[in-house]
């Protein structure tokens, strides 16, 4: 037996959510019919109107409803700290830990393979909007995958052709880690990267 | 820093969905605004289609598009046997087993403490529906939990009172399980329901 129309393309629309499998897909959409037609019918109104009123802020590339985004109209924060990140998600996640620069977010890594280059993931903007800010220090916060270090590497020459300083955020043991668990290419680098116990 | 309105407004609304809490919320709609908007656009649309289009089948009370579904409607299915069962996943999951003949489906098991008696779950449509259909077997395959067992024999009871067979699913040892891990009551049960080897 199969889905009736309406409940099979709910299904399937379903599956673009991230982690979202054909059983998950099925479970979800009964669960909405039988228990929560109210909820599903606002979650669309929430998804028609996120789509097409959310855009992208014009100076740090970051999902923005205005034209700027609010932390770039922050007067507080600190303009001399320009902090690079793959994505939009990643600047929620550079806010909790208490950073108060400005940012910059790319869309996504370098990955010639797949025909990303320099141009797609939007580094003339980059330099465009670092040309344009006074920032004394640009911390290049990819992620710690082989994409991620080069496109830092690579944005790393380039400011360094323009005098300007670039910093890679630091590698090693993730707190409450172990070191009989952690991969060797982290403990290679919690080691390298060791510093003196200020006492 | 918190999201933009829409974005907040489309993170609270995903929560509706089974097994959707904050964090997974959160990426599901950054995922959606970066990558997919489009497959957004169709979800919502499909939500609404769905949530307008779907209502339940007049005869066995499952969801359906039409008065009655195409399962009710399937004249080569057994017009003998009926089951029993608590929502309309269940359908989907006894359909696999190959199972042919027709269904009726409460809204969920009795749960007095949840203020839901028989009227609440559906037993007197499934009375009128039972008196209307020439059934030789009831199978009740509602859940194996406490709720479930007790709506079993309610309506097991109703039913001898009616004069009519009424049977429930076996329990016992789940294909492929391990007896040490398995539950003391299951085990019990499959103690119980032995049944001599055909040999």
């Amino acid at each position: 037996m199969s889905f009736s129309p309406l409940i099979r393309q709910l299904i399937d629309s379903l599956r673009i959510l991230p982690g979202v499998g054909q059983k998950t897909a099925q479970r979800m959409a009964l669960q909405m019919l039988e228990r929560d037609r109210s909820g599903a019918l606002r979650l669309a109104q929430a998804l028609t109107q996120a789509m097409e009123g959310v855009g992208h802020c014009k100076q740090c590339r970051s999902l923005s409803e205005d034209e700027v985004c609010q932390l770039c109209l922050d007067p507080r924060r600190d303009d001399s700290l320009m902090c690079v990140v793959e994505g939009p998600m990643d600047v929620y996640a550079v806010e909790q830990t208490g950073y108060r620069g400005r940012y910059f977010v790319l869309k996504g890594h370098l990955s010639p393979l797949d025909g990303l280059g320099p141009e797609a993931i939007g580094i003339p903007e980059l330099l465009a909007r670092i040309k344009q800010g006074g920032f004394s220090e640009v911390i290049l916060a990819t992620n710690p995958t082989v994409e991620g270090e080069a496109t830092a590497h690579y944005i790393a020459q380039l400011l360094a052709n323009k005098g300007l300083i670039a910093s890679r955020i630091a590698h090693g043991m993730p707190l409450g880690g172990e070191l009989e668990l952690v991969d060797g290419g982290t403990l290679a680098h919690a080691l390298a990267g060791r510093r003196p116990i200020g006492l």
